[in-house]
């Protein structure tokens, strides 16, 4: 009896425990944040040398800091910069408009935890499958490492667009 | 003594009227929305023959149609594109990324007040002051004429990015 109560328990627990499993992980531990997509605007974001045009969103922890002049970013700021393949706009070429998803990589602020990697975490998932970028923990000092010229503003690259 | 109270009223009124009144209007009575930076993204945008980068933002009713693949939008959709000068970010040349403001413009669906200019109204507005563009209400028809080629598209250049 014991069982079957345990097994209509677990039944139920499915389909949250499967949801919980579709959402990919870092090998770092940073999972990612389903969300950002409907966080503010920080800035748009062009590379011409990848062909890939960008949008770089924050949550509102990060958004506030940034407003106020911060820096560095408080603990739970987390930015994202997802990332696509840029094309020229069918019907009105001279505009570049985004294309084929890329990825999307997060920043994630914790200075204790990451007190290594400047107070960032960092994660990047990739194509329309999200996979985790990184066949380990280490990949964070490749990303750290091309965010170094940039430790002044606190390692972001990413400026708060001025508007009126 | 009643005006001595009504000048007294009036001068209570006085910073709500003068808010009020520094919300610039296009020549076609349409306000500027001040919250366009906090509505969800819809796409960024580069144009290289004006070295301007955008992005393009909508309101919940524009946003929620959009993903739902709604064609045309409803009533009450407004979209707002915003535009910087691109430059080269000092520290990492290979990326353009935005600069001094250029311009918001917006798209405001009511099919019927719009009735002649495909069921938008058209609205920029210009620099850090933000100056509205246009002499008067006919202004409305270059921004239509620019917009015809996407008729298929209600209009709209901006297609919602696609996101895993």
């Amino acid at each position: 009896m014991k069982h079957i109560v345990l097994a209509a328990v677990f039944g139920m627990l499915i389909p949250v425990s499967a949801s919980a499993a579709d959402t990919p992980v870092a090998p770092n531990g940073i999972a990612l944040y389903p969300n950002y997509m409907s966080w503010r605007v920080i800035a748009p974001s062009y590379r011409e040398d990848r062909g890939n045009i960008r949008i770089i969103t924050g949550n509102e922890t990060a958004v506030a800091a940034l407003h106020a002049g911060k820096n560095p970013l408080p603990d739970g700021s987390v930015l994202a910069k997802a990332a696509w393949k840029s094309k020229s706009h069918p019907d009105f070429p001279v505009a570049t408009v985004p294309g084929d998803f890329v990825q999307v990589e997060f920043m994630v602020k914790d200075a204790k935890k990451y007190a290594e990697t400047g107070g960032w975490g960092f994660a990047r998932f990739l194509g329309n499958e999200l996979k985790p970028y990184g066949k380990d923990a280490s990949f964070v000092h490749e990303c750290f490492e091309c965010h170094t010229p940039v430790a002044k503003n606190d390692y972001l690259f990413t400026h708060m667009v001025k508007t009126p």
